[in-house]
């Protein structure tokens, strides 16, 4: 079992890939395909037991939409992206439901924290309609679909855990599909608000920052729930990590390997990073000094994206 | 069956008395307590059958607590009266729970609208404990509670009726208490960020806008209620309509009394004053300029009354 | 001199008609466009000291965009009205600066007061490009302008007067035009919202809520100022004494002309109003319950006709 | 000259000391005074050129109260450290200008970016008094002084220097001095939200994170300028940089020196860990998760402290 400190499932494969030295993971599926010079979807399918316990996730598919970083974005960019989006999300969304199946989409995260205030932004957004059918019946028509949505805080303001809060939901008002919306962390500074993670075997909140909370999925909400998630932050530890990752394999090129430096390689180097820097009790974030600005843009995307496929 | 458009109790005490031209009402008590030079508690008791016809409230305890404007109060005053509010606060929770009963606290109403912002910050205020019990049961010792905490959001932009939310968390995590807090409609600006009313008889958010939702209550959650509300706004309707009676009383002094204003009293004037108005679909809502920085004060007030009490 | 009430030019052009019973006003010329179903431009210009005089309003040209309420606006309409406002914008800055000539957007009002956010709101939409120009010029062509922001926020919070602000900014970063934005108020519920106001004259800030600051315009700040107001409230008093007008008009025809009711006319009701409300020290103000989405679609139609017109 | 990377007077020392292997420089005095348990004041006074060229900070004195984190502190405590700053703030403030002397503070940084926002959202607190000197000079005493406030915003969001627009309201409004509030930058991450420095400098904003604006201080304006500041982040490069150092100190001692690691040492690592770890074009920044909860209990004892010393 690595310890893969990530929540992209494209990145766990690469980890796997390079660790294992192979190109090939029986049940491990991937196909790319560019849909202009700036959006790239790669699609990652975990088909078997044996891909599951290579990349530790589970069956199902996970679809990334890489992007040009988000920062200069403009209206037109926006406008493709989210198309995209849609496109990716209505396959995922036929595959569970029927066109007029019920969804409540769900924000994850903390709205009073920039780079964890994704989830929450994006659910203010969300076009419902469940209660005009509910209370005004006369303005929808049989082409719409009831839609609710949620943002049920975290665990540190709440005291609650997240799927506690939903599953009380979830059992009274019983929706065919979820959509989780939650900012996720990467291993690379590179995907932060670069990537768009799409899988239809839900979501483990926190995963990606070492404060794993429980898993929202089928398993523990009896209905299919579809994952939206974009890294916002990549964990301090993991990054210093690779650093000096890196910084062993040029030492060992330029200062003549010894085993001192072998041996290192092979360790867990967590532990020691995390004493060296007094990083202490906080659980501390590695984010872009603009991430408030990012955040704004993709919440239009995400938003834009949901609302038109739904 | 007046329309009292109040949620204050006392108000429709008042309006009850005033319009049935008498100072007793069979079922309803009241005792007045001058706490300090600017802080009076007020209680009504609606004791039986009658009074709840009376006033339309359930039997039970309002406690309004008086304050002089909430603008430019000091530290000090917001301590003393999250101190009277701790007092009869406590006086409702030991009413129905013991020392170690867990609560759940709500803050109902719209984050993103400075006058119904009131519950949402709050919340965002109290000191949960349930997740340290949990998790870190190390840290809490038997003299604590557990509390948790939840922000349900409004209908408009969830698609789901409060209650509904609040059921499923309730069936789920089985507090023994709910203490809900809420901006409240009353009938005289004045009352406006004046009075906090305490009561163990649950809530009707948006009861007093016209906006009616479904009760949140023992009936209908099975656990007590106790709802803190204050008035931030006065509905439209309701105060040009007290106006005009105002109006009308000293036309009929100086003009001379005749039928036609005779009559117009007895009649509601609502739906006349609506359309002259040209209001239209809007629910229009009266608020002082300064309503933010009420907020903030009456928020600090509620929050430290209630981490106090629990 | 007749207490308007109202920021727009428009709605003080009626009065001054009904009140004067007049249809022609020496001075005011006004022409209706009708642009599409949903959107009409009408414009009133002031073109000598009579009209000034007339409507209290400088010499300039008063645009009014008419839209239907932006409550459940879509993606295309808001880009429609966005479009419409461009033109007018785009119209009035040629009149004043050419293409090059520096523009500073300032951003009125009380970012944590829902209904006089519009401004502060807008101002972080804004695609500045000053910092640009000296930071990075490789990244701007010739064709691009210098566009700076400033939220100067409300006097209850800075101590400070906004033209004081204003001024110092002015002095010392020399833009060529300012474009300054604010809510208004109406004197009309159903214009909250649904009417954008654009002109060359500056602009008072709090005029229309009774709480008149200094002139923000060419006179005060040596620069032309372009102002674009939105109606997000009424003041209760303007309200409530409509309201009273139209009932004496109705008291009148059914309950018989006296002469105390002719009198009551006559006078202002404001004061008398007031003291019978009990409104007390509060500026009380009126707004829609939706205002919080109604300010968010305001600001996206605002911010997009701006960055579009420059 | 050295890189310090940090906002703190008392790290830059420590950091030439350790290099220079001395413990004590010319130009710099040293003091220690223990408040209570969990509160020491530490004063690093900069006495001559000396001084001034090993640290790279202007002679003056350079407070800092040190905290135990504040994640999880109470009302006592938070009254207890904002009494300590209101001490430390009085006796500087009082070596500058007389009891009526007017004062301006100013909350640096971006009020969306959480760990950005502390200037923005203690200036918020401010109780300001210059508008009331102004208009209602019946509520003030002689006793009082003027107060006032601004939140300038930043470059990214404005487009104007902070200094640009400081100098323009400072030329306008004359205050006698200054206060600026703002977030740091640290070397060390257990100084986050635990260290608030002092100084009668003036601040060069975002010296900390690599993005150095113009010197906010006496130099530039002409009256003097307290800055407080508290550490909210440390820059990315600057925690790899120093881990590696540590490890490269492991190293030396358990793989044996060799010349390569010994040269390694006294080069900048800077360059090459931000191209090893491909962070791009980024400024990127080390926060912890729970900075909301920090900023929220920093703003309260910056604001208190302020409030009480003025």
């Amino acid at each position: 079992m690595y310890n893969f400190r990530t929540d992209l499932a494209l990145e766990r494969r690469d980890i796997f890939k390079k660790i294992n030295n192979t190109d090939n993971i029986d049940g491990i599926e991937s196909s790319v395909n560019k849909v202009s010079d700036s959006i790239i979807v790669e699609k990652v399918k975990v088909t078997n037991k044996n891909g599951e316990k290579a990349i530790e996730k589970p069956i199902g598919e996970y679809i990334t939409i890489d992007v040009k970083k988000m920062r200069n974005i403009d209206e037109d960019e926006i406008q493709k992206i989210a198309d995209t989006l849609k496109d990716e999300l209505k396959g995922l969304i036929n595959k569970h439901v029927d066109k007029k199946g019920e969804i409540l989409v769900v924000g994850l995260g903390n709205l009073n924290s920039t780079p964890d205030s994704l989830g929450s932004k994006v659910m203010q957004e969300i076009d419902v309609t469940r209660h005009i059918f509910k209370y005004l019946p006369q303005y929808v028509s049989d082409e719409d679909r009831e839609v609710s949505a949620i943002s049920p805080g975290v665990l540190g303001t709440t005291g609650i855990e997240t799927l506690e809060i939903l599953k009380g939901i979830v059992d009274n008002i019983k929706p065919k599909l979820l959509i989780v919306v939650d900012s996720l962390a990467s291993k690379s500074i590179n995907r932060i608000s670069s990537s768009i993670q799409l899988s239809d075997t839900g979501i483990i909140p926190g995963a990606g920052v070492g404060n794993k909370r429980k898993e929202i999925s089928k398993n523990t909400l009896n209905v299919p729930v579809i994952a939206i998630g974009i890294p916002t932050v990549v964990e301090l530890a993991t990054l210093v990590s690779d650093g000096i990752d890196i910084f062993i394999d040029n030492l060992q090129d330029k200062a003549k390997s010894n085993d001192y430096l072998n041996n290192l390689k092979e360790n867990d180097k967590y532990e020691e990073v995390k004493e060296a820097l007094n990083i202490g009790d906080y659980n501390m974030i590695v984010t872009p000094k603009e991430i408030d600005e990012l955040i704004e843009n993709m919440k239009n995307v995400v938003a834009r994206g949901i609302n038109f496929a739904l």
